[in-house]
């Protein structure tokens, strides 16, 4: 039998220092399976936060750098066995596009959060930077890491609800309840910052995740929506609640909700799919069951596990404890993690299989566009675009 | 020490014959507490299903009337302390205000199934109508029988919530998931016929309750929406699904969501509001509980119950038994006719209180038309009528 | 067709004056169904209470007696057609035994409260003198008068669960976690009353309910057990807490626990039994839900309602309401009258059929007696008498 | 500002190759982190085995040992900068003590699974050998890694329950249902087998658990206890269920349920306590939700999450992200081996910090002995014997 040990993927990180939410979740997320390193970052444009960020993560010094150009650039003048492979890009918005362009014309996989960009317009054209690169792209859509999520996906997909009819998709939090930009706090500072989160606040933060969610699950995309967006704080400068009513091309319909001031919740993102043969609800923050309501039968709650009877096989590779081992959002991240690092494996042996990433990207953006939009108008239904 | 037996209320009932549903929930509901009975009644047009259903409720067959012209007629010729003092209706909706308004000036005190009427001029006439008869017109509005709907709509005016931002309502049912008009069955029958049901099926049969619940824990109107019905199924005459975006008076804004498609789904009325200092939850289908989640604190589940410390008055005296022994719908309603019973004894000791029903009813009227109307509008928003 | 009046069976009660529980637990539940009339009653020895009583529920003043000895020596006087027919005995348990005799000996059916008394051979005799009057007696075992428990009797005895191996009973309350006899408070005093309540507290007023609804659930009589009763409050004069391993005539093992010093428990009775082939589960405070566990297959969550696919004629019969109508407390206690009155319809009538009670009556004496015993005995395992 | 970059602590790992539980459990929960590296292993008696999974971890060839006793030789053999720190043994029980001595004896930390041994002795004797090494001995509770543990233990010890008086502990499982070892299921045959396993099964699997879980929070330690254990699986050679009452000696009682054979349970390890202010209730299947029971107040959900309002220190440093991101089992061991990590950092610098470990390993020995010792025994409560 030939043993090949396995070569762990090399990551760097753009953004991601201390202060920071997301940035250690990835860090977190992509050493759980063992299958990435992290080898260098640029973490933050305070430099003494960026070298003890760096130091606390084992980087040897050299490996920290000042800004994510002078990251691009060493890292790409390193010996191909020693410079990073993929590009984690944890910043504020603004930067998202900019950076990936630059990484995969660098030669680097890229890993970025979401939303893709600030505009559809510059995502277009990342989208087309990345075709003509031949390299990877995979875009934090964090909850499509979960089993339950791929099991909801496949029982739609294969017809267990029937016909569909309505879905209704809603992402609560409480967080911004309060004017926290007001007292400095950074993750709500450039989240209502137009300037680093674009034209959208809550939309781009929490309502894409509910539309990616209800695009993926439901096999359907949102072609008209109704919108009304809103901002409940004085000063504010982007919305931070927001609700629309939506039409899908397969003939279903929907609600969207996605809201910053709801007291007291913490990241309630929930969907219900109901067809002509049953329904779906899925919960994040119970994440390990998938509630099943067969028309006329008692309902029934699936979980999440490994080796568990009744899941699909993309369900099962996303699990690594049997049931009843609660598996939480760092472990959906990690498999995204994980899959990336099997995708760069395989194109480095010439079977090269996507990731997704630039699709549902462009999709959030025109949902961001579109939602934005509808919110002044005073149209009924806006389109919106189609995507490539 | 004096003590004086108390007279039990004397009911009469229109419709509610073998194979209805809400008949029976009240007749229990006015039996629970013991303070009313059943004296009279024209169950159903079919003659020998009246009679079947006079008997095995005990009526004298004399008072088992054919219609409801005779029931009113015949009864208001009997000595006073004989006759009938409330007519109950549960009848389709489109006898609703015919009766109401026939009753009232017959001199008895009317207690109806909602919606009020079909249109909303005809209640508008039969507000007239009450207004000069001095008698009592009751909405059943179960849901608003609830304790902790009351502890609820204490607490919002009480400003527990602060400043009231968010009103999500939604009432998912999925017994109308298949075509069971085509199947004759009687409760499908008539609520998707328009010209037993009136314009709406859905939005008149459960959002007319998800809107009156919606106004009546904010204590603030609806004053704006943007609505989409649906309907799923062939050859169905009624919508089905719908529903809309809306404003309020105090500035609130939220989603109201009715279906009857939602496959799987029972009963499962909820409603959630969302305040500057916290939030509230409250499920039909768990009613005891009323979720509490103050802004940075804890969430609390407050609790039903005789003697539960911490309940409002209002809340209180809704509840029979400890916290811990589950009451439910039949006890809701119950809640109903008990308040019932003690106003017309009020209004005959010369001390009148009212019940609620007429101003419900308008609300749900002019709820049903703007939200019909909307459907089918460009417009994005269309205003609700103010009503009295 | 012949159409024949229903009659109400008459009922009288003992006990059930203002200041106690389960006596408006039992009028409520008797009145919802229509099928039963209070004619009389002795209420409370104190005069005053007594007669207030009787008169906010409307009797004739006249029936409304000082004494229960009274009450059954009078309306045995009565002509037939008008003297009660079922006598409710709400008194504490020491006189439980003393009434139901002198009831039956005086020719009336008897509802008791549980348990039957406070010695299991009083309870003997009890159960001689109704052999010998051919009358009904039941005892309100409430809890067994939920649709979903008698759902699980079914599928545990047609062998969903496969063989039987594990019961767990438990039934924490947490409203004597202070010293409220100390306090004076009425339904804390005479439960901690050697005199009044027997030789158990805890055990005799709930541990029974976990008892019976075990050994009604599983089909199996417990024949052994060890237990451990607690007093945890200072002067407290009997138990308010205990556990006890058992083991039943079928093979299966278990855990009883019921305490009453849980503090911020309310009355969360729930039971769970596991077989070879699956586990079933209910809970009192939800009951309108039944969790099935078959093995090796996804959680099924079972529920009630009228019409409801898959339920058994038994729990079917026992539903008012169409599912997502919650049902609770009264309508359990209220589905024990509708029986007791169509038994005594049937005894009438020449058909008799029995209503359960004292055969569950003599079961609960011999677990108090067995459970109490075991608590001070250093033998581990102690029999459980077998009953008649 | 000093930077110093952080080294990894190096683990080697006895026992989880291929097949194996809880090795990869191990793996990915050192690894969440980034505090530690796996440098060596010998994984598995199976040559093939051992040699695929060590390189499917990336480890050299050269570190990946034929048995544990070479593992040891050579390890220590190797430079003080290179060689393993801590060993990890995922072996069944039988060798945890052999591998655990002579580990220590060679020089190295040890983080064992549990329990400690198969006997008190041998366990003692370790612990003699742990103290004169003055290294570290860990042991994989890893529910005690779960930060609302923590808390309910700190809410317990600054009395916010008041004197407790009731612990319950459960930790219902339904994977032994049927006969597993018979079919050559890896997991099931070990674990059933007295030369693997030691003299329980199910006790001293999972029975452990529960017994640590009520000593941690509850700050009390069992001292008596009465116990059954039973074998429901013909031909299974150890116990696969059993429950306890037991005493503490600060005055409380409870009951300790461990099952294997509670068909459809998943790993619903559940404790609830009680004092005379108030209740607590934890469940690992919904690990960050800890319940507040205040006696006489609403239930208050607590819920884990970084920088949450009213968690204590030992809570919140074992929370990685905000409230509403699950964090679960993984998490939990993670928790184990940072703070592992940590305090081996501290040995290194000369401020030794303990880890918990060998008086737990003690406890859960006293019990299994003592609870197998009851089951066979006909007194009722059997002393738990006081270890170090």
């Amino acid at each position: 039998m030939a043993v090949v040990s396995q070569q762990r993927i090399r990551l760097g990180m753009i953004g991601g220092g201390e202060g920071a939410f997301i940035g250690a979740v990835h860090r977190h997320a992509a050493a759980l399976d063992g299958q990435t390193e992290l080898v260098c970052g640029a973490f933050s444009r305070d430099a003494d936060n960026n070298q003890r960020t760096g130091a606390s993560l084992g980087l040897a010094p050299e490996r920290v750098y000042d800004s994510w150009q002078q990251l691009l650039e060493q890292e790409a003048a390193l010996p191909a066995e020693q410079r990073m492979q993929l590009l984690v890009i944890v910043t504020p918005n603004q930067l998202h596009v900019p950076i990936s362009i630059a990484a995969l014309q660098a030669g680097f996989h890229v890993f970025s959060e979401k939303p893709a960009g600030v505009t559809l317009s510059e995502t277009e054209r990342l989208h087309e930077v990345l075709v003509a690169s031949g390299l990877l792209y995979g875009l934090a859509h964090t909850y499509l890491g979960y089993p339950m999520v791929w099991q909801a996906r496949e029982l739609v997909s294969r017809g267990e609800l029937g016909v569909l009819r309505k879905v209704y998709v809603e992402y609560p939090q409480g967080w911004l309840t309060d004017n926290l930009e007001a007292q400095q706090a950074k993750q709500a500072s450039w989240r209502t910052d137009p300037a680093q989160a674009g034209s959208s606040g809550c939309m781009a933060d929490i309502g894409t995740h509910a539309f990616g969610l209800a695009e993926f699950i439901s096999g359907q995309r949102i072609t008209k929506l109704c919108a009304e967006l809103a901002t409940h704080i004085t000063g504010r400068r982007l919305d931070d609640d927001g609700a629309a009513l939506f039409k899908t091309d397969g003939g279903a319909s929907g609600v969207l909700i996605a809201s910053q001031v709801c007291a007291g919740e913490e990241n309630a993102l929930k969907i219900r799919l109901y067809g002509s043969k049953g329904g779906l609800e899925w919960q994040q923050m119970e994440p390990n069951t998938l509630v099943l309501r067969p028309h006329g039968a008692p309902v029934q709650l699936l979980r999440a596990g490994k080796g568990q009877a009744g899941l699909t096989d993309e369900a099962l590779k996303r699990c690594r404890l049997p049931a009843g081992h609660p598996e939480g959002y760092l472990e959906a991240m990690a498999n995204l993690y994980r899959d990336f690092a099997t995708a760069i494996r395989r194109a480095e042996q010439g079977t090269p299989a996507g990731v997704p990433g630039i699709s549902a990207g462009l999709r959030g953006m025109a949902f961001i566009e579109t939602v934005t939009q509808s919110s002044t108008s005073s149209e009924k239904w806006l389109d919106v675009p189609v995507t490539a």
